[in-house]
C-alpha cells in the first residue's frame, strides 16, 4: 500500500480505482475534506496483506480511518453515512426526504450494486460462458434499473429534490457499468439523472482517484 | 394485503415470513414498539399489487410506514437504521462501536445477504442444476462467513460488546440459512454467536411473525 501526497487531514482513505472506491472519492471531493490517500493495488494483491486485513477482514476497499474520532469504517454505504454524519451534508434534514435518501442508498447497496457486480462476473470476467447465470443477472439488473427509473421519473435525485449520498453510491457503480457497455438506453430517467450527476465537478474528480477506471 | 390485529401505534409494517422480513419483526420486538402488521403474501403475488408498489416500487418486503413522522422506509437495513434512530436503542453510543455496528450492518446488507440470496436461488430454487453458479455462490458465502467468524472470534457481537441492529440483520438471514441446511459448522464463532442471539426472547418472537419460516 502506497501513500499519495495530499493535503493533510485526520482522514485516511484506502481505495483502488473501482465502483465502490469511487463512491468514497466522490463524496470526499463533494465535501472538500482533506485526506491521505492510500492506494491499495488489488491487481498486486495488496488487499490480502495483513496490514490491510487488520482494517477490513473481508479484504475489500474502500476503508476510511478517521484519526480524530478513532473510527474505522468499511463498506462503501457505511462510509457515505459516516461522512454525511460527520459533516451534516449530503443528506436532507427533513425526515421524509432524509429517509428516502437512506432507503435508496440501501437499495443501491443491497439490491443493485451486488447484482451489477455479479453481472460483471458472469458477463465480463467469465465472458458469458455461463449463459443461464448471465441472463439471470441481466434480468436482476434490469429490474433494479426499472425501479430506479420509476423513482427518477418524478424526482431529480433519488432522495427527492436534493442530491445526496444515494446518488453518489448509485453513480459510482453505474459509471463502471457505462464504461463496460451495460447500456442505460432502456431507462431514460436513469440516463438523464446520470448526465446530471456526471456534470458535477466533484464527480468528475472523484472518478479519477486513485486512477480513472479503464473498464478492464 | 391483510391486516392482523395488534396493539395500535403509529407504525405499519408490511412484511412476509422471510429472511429480510424477520430483521424488522425482531427489531420491533426488541424495542417493544406497537405496530400494525400488514401481511403481504408473496406466494399470492401481493407484492406486485399497485397499492404495495406505491410503497416500494421494487416490490420487496419489508416496508415500514411511520405515520407520526410521515416517513416510509424500505430495504431492511434502512428500516433497522430508522428504528435505531427513532428510539436511540440497538446501536452503541460510543463512536468507534457505533460505526463498527453500522459497518457490519452494511457488510451483511451488501456482502452477505445478497450472496446468501443467490446461493438459495441456484442451490435450492434451481436445485443445483447450474453447478458452476452454485459453487460460485457457495464460495462467496463461505468467504463472507469466514470474515464474520474472524470478527466474532474476539467480540461477543458484531459491533463489539453490545448486541445491535448488525446482529439482528445477520441473524434474520442466517436463521433461514440454518433452516434450509446451510451448515455453520466450519465457522464456530458464528455458530456460538448464533446460539447467543437465538436465545433472546424477542428474536424467538420475531421469527414467528407473520408466520414461522418453513424453509420451503
Amino acid at each position: 500500500m502506497h501513500s499519495i501526497t495530499s493535503p493533510a487531514g485526520s482522514l485516511e482513505l484506502y481505495t483502488d480505482s473501482s465502483p465502490n472506491g469511487f463512491k468514497a472519492t466522490i463524496a470526499l471531493a463533494e465535501l472538500g475534506l482533506p485526506y491521505q490517500l492510500r492506494h491499495v493495488r488489488i491487481e498486486q494483491g495488496e488487499h490480502r496483506l495483513p496490514a490491510f486485513l487488520a482494517l477490513n477482514p473481508h479484504g475489500r476497499i474502500p476503508v476510511l480511518v478517521d484519526h480524530d474520532t478513532g473510527v474505522t469504517v468499511f463498506e462503501s454505504a457505511a462510509i457515505l453515512l459516516y461522512l454525511a454524519g460527520k459533516t451534516g451534508r449530503l443528506l436532507p434534514k427533513a425526515p421524509a426526504q432524509r429517509w428516502a435518501a437512506i432507503t435508496w442508498l440501501q437499495f443501491h447497496a443491497a439490491s443493485m450494486g451486488p447484482m451489477l457486480g455479479q453481472r460483471v462476473h458472469f458477463e465480463i470476467a467469465e465472458a458469458g460462458a455461463n449463459a443461464a447465470a448471465t441472463a439471470h443477472f441481466r434480468q436482476l439488473c434490469g429490474a433494479a434499473l426499472s425501479s430506479m427509473d420509476g423513482r427518477l421519473a418524478n424526482h431529480a435525485y433519488l432522495g427527492g429534490d436534493a442530491y445526496s449520498i444515494a446518488d453518489i453510491a448509485s453513480f459510482g457503480w453505474l459509471h463502471i457499468a457505462d464504461l463496460i457497455g451495460f447500456k442505460l438506453d432502456d431507462w431514460p430517467h436513469v440516463g438523464a439523472w446520470y448526465a446530471r450527476v456526471a456534470a458535477r465537478p466533484a464527480v468528475q474528480l472523484g472518478i479519477t482517484i486513485p486512477a480513472p477506471a479503464t473498464g478492464a
